[in-house]
């Protein structure tokens, strides 16, 4: 359209919106003005195939009903808007087939790089060494992929949770109940590790029935522990991997009439700005989910901007930080 | 890479891929084979240019620290998903110049429809006429821009605020105090009248200083609230229209031994799944969020996938409903 109006051939346009030496001052001055003059935007995909970058990241994860991953996500946007670059945003829903799927269309050329956070069903990484072999960057951020070495960005999964369960034999318990949502996730599997360490530490038992599986929507998790809560050997102390976690085990106790924190003491993993207002205020484990997402994207453009650094692997742990409240018995 | 392989003509190759009528079947069939055999996933930018679509949408919305986003961005995932298009997600901060170049940007090609949520500082919509006017659908969802007519999906602000401030007045509140986090956001407006109407049903006055804007973070919001509360002509109920300012609330009347329900009520828009475990649990506004963006999405594909359709505007309102709790005095 632009070459047309300037009776210019298409070529001659293209160099010279990119400044190419082989254009004279005075056609490039001519093409400059009549772009600006018809507001030309030039079509980006276009512009990718010829530089061969899309100026695009994927950003892979479960979804998005979790304030972790809300704060990560802005955290990865801070930086991707500061280097110029697109965000292509997906979620798997927790389906494996559906990461599978999300990764080789990534591999196309559609993006120069990709965050993930894997699903819950993922336990084996062979589609994230695919897109390391078509030399494409990738960092995990968060929930990882344990059988491959790769870049990751993550919080101190094993120390956190062992810390968590610390505070609640501090706090006189005995028989904890550690909750994880998933069976396979690698940062579930950490957070259990640490669980049963700080336990052996203690010379407490951590029984196979010490460890819940809650997978199920709020409604059944809510009935799930009214179940195992109504036990004769019922625990005094939850520490619960999931945000999600956290109503279900407030609303299961109070059916059940049991006090927090006198009757049962409860820590979780979370980063809701509402758990100092809970009844009674929550003690959690808070990641540095924005710190996480945005050390994750800087570990990502380093790679796409230098491709001497694209096999390099970094792993970067950031600490949590347990804030004490009512719900252990703090005050 | 193809081509090279099979000794054919790069044009040759991509009409087989695409089945066209002028390469004869043996052919076809040797390309699809070679395809198959190499892994050739094609290059999306390349379809893009010749197609003339992106089968990509833009996303754009203030940021994610809200459960509202969260759900909403799940709603048009699991649309976008099912369609088979991909999304690109664009955080504006809230900050409106970085809305109108991301706008700009969509024009180019990039996408083939937008989804958007204004920031708080969008108050007129010549951005958004631009992308219009270069026949590129748009569908806002939640917040719009009042100076416009396009599609848009949104809950019922005027009916939801007019009927959580009679909630109030119907628990004996004479004094209610209206919370909103900007000065300009259109559905705030719309709550606003909502509030002022419901006052005047009732003859109660609704006088300057009874609407109040909380624009900082949380700890400055805390801090402004304190003042407001301290006062001798304190509410005895508040309206809050968005979830970033429960916690300041409830922390304020805390730290000024105000009981919530007995001294001061308390209803907000929220979409919080801990609303039911605060201490005391809080009546709110919830908006239907996942459905919302799940209908965006809907009219949007159908404005792409139709373009005859692109120019009809249609406007969908979902009831938001009220929960009742113990913050109103309710059991």
């Amino acid at each position: 359209m632009l070459a047309r109006e300037l009776n210019l051939s298409v070529a001659t346009v293209s160099k010279a919106l990119r400044d190419s030496y082989e254009i004279n001052p005075q056609t490039k001055q001519r093409v400059l003005e009549m772009a600006r003059t018809m507001e030309y935007i030039p079509n980006p995909y276009a512009s990718s195939l010829r530089r061969k970058t899309s100026r695009t990241i994927a950003v892979v994860l479960p979804d998005m009903a979790d304030s972790f991953f809300s704060l990560a996500v802005n955290g990865i946007h801070s930086v991707a808007a500061e280097k110029g670059y697109h965000v292509l945003f997906y979620l798997t829903f927790e389906d494996y087939e559906r990461e599978v799927a999300i990764l080789r269309d990534c591999q196309s050329g559609r993006v120069d790089g990709v965050l993930l956070s894997v699903s819950e069903n993922t336990v084996e990484g062979e589609h994230v060494r695919a897109l390391a072999a078509a030399g494409l960057p990738l960092v995990f951020f968060d929930r990882i992929c344990e059988d491959l070495e790769a870049s990751q960005v993550v919080t101190d999964d094993f120390g956190s949770s062992y810390a968590a369960a610390q505070t609640l034999m501090a706090q006189g318990c005995k028989k904890i109940m550690y909750i994880r949502t998933s069976s396979g996730l690698s940062i579930s599997n950490k957070r259990e590790e640490g669980f049963r360490a700080a336990l052996a530490a203690q010379g407490l038992p951590a029984d196979d029935d010490s460890v819940i599986v809650c997978s199920g929507t709020a409604e059944e998790n809510t009935r799930q522990l009214q179940q195992l809560l109504k036990n004769r050997k019922r625990p005094d102390g939850i520490l619960a991997t999931a945000e999600k976690l956290v109503t279900p085990i407030y609303l299961a106790s109070q059916s059940l009439q049991l006090r927090i924190p006198e009757d049962l003491k409860v820590i979780s993993f979370t980063n809701l700005p509402s758990a100092v207002i809970l009844s009674p205020a929550l003690t959690t484990v808070k990641q540095p989910a924005f710190e996480i997402g945005k050390r994750a994207a800087q570990l990502l453009f380093a790679r796409i901007e230098k491709p001497s650094l694209k096999t390099l692997i970094e792993k970067i742990v950031l600490p949590s930080v347990i804030e004490t409240r009512k719900s252990t018995g703090h005050t």
